[in-house]
């Protein structure tokens, strides 16, 4: 992480601190302290003081630290985080109020004030509302991670055998990743036939038939960033009604896609895909129609029929939609876009043969 | 899960809640919620008042959970959880005091007491606290994660060659533990060489030397059950001091896991470890000895210098010590153990041949 990138970051989080009257923030979410300081371990704090940064964290980590943190000063915590923190804090007399993130437990929170005895604002995404525009340095990392993605999925594509279980794919899919330099941005959904149905499906001893189909829910990582697509598709002989709800899907999100540019409102990209769904036969998807992607797999902003809120150039958004039908098949295709001023990119490959087309198998 | 099991889990809670006068509680903790209900997908809650259970989930895994849950009721959400867990509550009029784990968020617990105008308590650690002691169908899924994890260590060190990377390495062990129908326990630990003193380095692009070391520290899955080891050995040319600091770990190790019964004090098994490495010339590990493994990977009980509490028969435990200098090597060695009435049984391999041996390169 440049430390240019980085102190970019600190004034912008100085300046939500400043507007909201707070001194300080003790940050306890390992994404956000990651997106202020730099360090990719776990088990650690940042404590921010206007633009001064404190990460603390335990003799595990604190090499690490050294090699990725070019800003914040590093302590090697000999107590727990928040004994550490108010040690600092007794340092700095002028501090009066501290925010605490709402994402913090309620075990950490009565910790921190038996340590430290200042005010306390609870905040909601103040640090996630930052992240939610991404840098072109963060774009170019998300655009990695799905690269990677789209080229570990055509080696497992070219590995398929029927026989195969649904762990063993998910296996093949992660040991690709894996020698690209990267690894699963989350624990792969992989179903076939009628599993697909059980959308956040595990991957299990379920063996692929010489028909049948496939959804696979994955992603890639780089330098943190995260990639987030699906893709379903047909082995041997391909059921009509698949076929056509196939078409169905693709045409949603074609649709949601479509409507992407700054100041759409959320709930009407959700809206866009939904209403193709609505006007065929076929059931509406339960979960959301897509969501922010970055640091998290799922972070700000999220589209479903009840979000607030517009989208903002320089968000990074999947768009999923999806139909269900239990005991015969699931469909859902995603892929990671862009928003810009104008309207948007795909990050994903636009080409989306084979994998979005319905294929042969290779028995 | 069976229903038995399940029943005399929630019952083994109801008595800690009329211990506690409390009418309920709302499970926010998915491990502890996996625990009371069988459910092991995500994003769901349980609401126990006495020793009637619901799962609040949404529509991604309603149909997973009617398949896993053979006691609760299951509840579709269509609001929020809260929500949900209020209209259950309205028609429960004789709860007047809940129970709310301490490892809820912040935001979590804002929006239920939102919701849900009850009387709270945080409580820490009630769940966890019944978890700890193992019922031998737990210790059985414990021991078959620890042996599909013996079984990929073995097949990735056959495939080891000079030249590999350490997420290479990682790859194939995801892999092999996929092919048994298993996944990672947690993102394994691979470091080559230096790497090693970085104690939770992520695996990257280092490649294998001739002369090298490797320090790997990894687990497989069982029904939710997780199993947690760590080896290290030389390929090659083995270093003296490396060969020194094996012996004085692998001692460590033996010295605390001798000691381990019923009864014993957690701080005492820590102390048994670092005895044996303090009267040598290597540095002390800044980390804790051992850990409870189950549902979690960390779970109670923690065995470091300040830990309280005694070892009780049926926990299941790692006991991890290791020696780290830092740009020469890092060595730790791990093992699972259950703890007995009388003594303790080891869970992994015990015959650790050929990885704990300091083997020699297939270049």
């Amino acid at each position: 992480m440049t430390e240019q990138l980085i102190k970019k970051r600190l004034t912008a989080l100085a300046g939500k601190l400043k507007d909201n009257q707070i001194d300080g923030i003790i940050v306890t979410s390992m994404s956000n302290v990651s997106y202020l300081t730099g360090f990719m371990g776990h088990d650690a704090w940042a404590l921010v003081l206007g633009k001064r940064t404190w990460l603390l964290t335990d003799s595990r980590y604190t090499e690490q630290a050294k090699t990725e943190c070019p800003v914040c000063k590093i302590v090697q915590r000999k107590k727990n985080l928040a004994e550490e923190a108010a040690n600092i804090l007794k340092r700095n007399k002028s501090v009066k109020k501290l925010a605490i993130e709402d994402t913090a437990t309620l075990a950490v929170f009565a910790n921190i004030k038996k340590h430290i005895k200042l005010k306390f604002k609870k905040t909601t995404g103040i640090i996630e509302t930052i992240r939610t525009i991404k840098s072109d340095d963060e774009i170019a990392n998300i655009i990695k991670a799905s690269k990677i993605a789209d080229a570990s999925l055509d080696q497992v594509i070219k590995k398929m055998r029927v026989g195969m279980t649904e762990s063993d794919f998910a296996g093949m899919l992660d040991y690709e990743m894996r020698k690209r330099n990267s690894v699963a941005a989350f624990d792969a959904i992989v179903c076939f036939g009628s599993n697909g149905s059980r959308n956040h499906h595990f991957p299990g001893q379920r063996k692929l038939k010489k028909n049948d189909t496939v959804l696979v829910d994955f992603g890639a990582v780089c330098n943190g960033y995260r990639s987030d697509k699906t893709r379903t598709f047909a082995v041997g002989k391909v059921n009509k009604t698949f076929a056509k709800a196939y078409e169905t899907v693709a045409a949603a999100q074609t649709a949601a896609i479509k409507l992407i540019a700054e100041g759409i409102a959320l709930k009407d990209i959700d809206a866009a895909a939904r209403e193709v769904i609505k006007a065929t036969q076929f059931p509406i998807y339960g979960h959301g129609t897509g969501h922010g992607i970055g640091l998290d797999i799922h972070e700000q902003p999220f589209m479903s029929h009840i979000a607030k809120g517009k989208l903002q150039a320089g968000q990074a958004i999947t768009v999923e939609p999806g139909i269900y039908i239990p005991d015969k098949f699931g469909i859902r295709i995603e892929d990671d876009i862009l928003v810009t001023k104008t309207g948007h990119k795909i990050l994903s490959r636009t080409n989306k043969s084979p994998e979005l087309k319905i294929i042969k198998a290779k028995g």
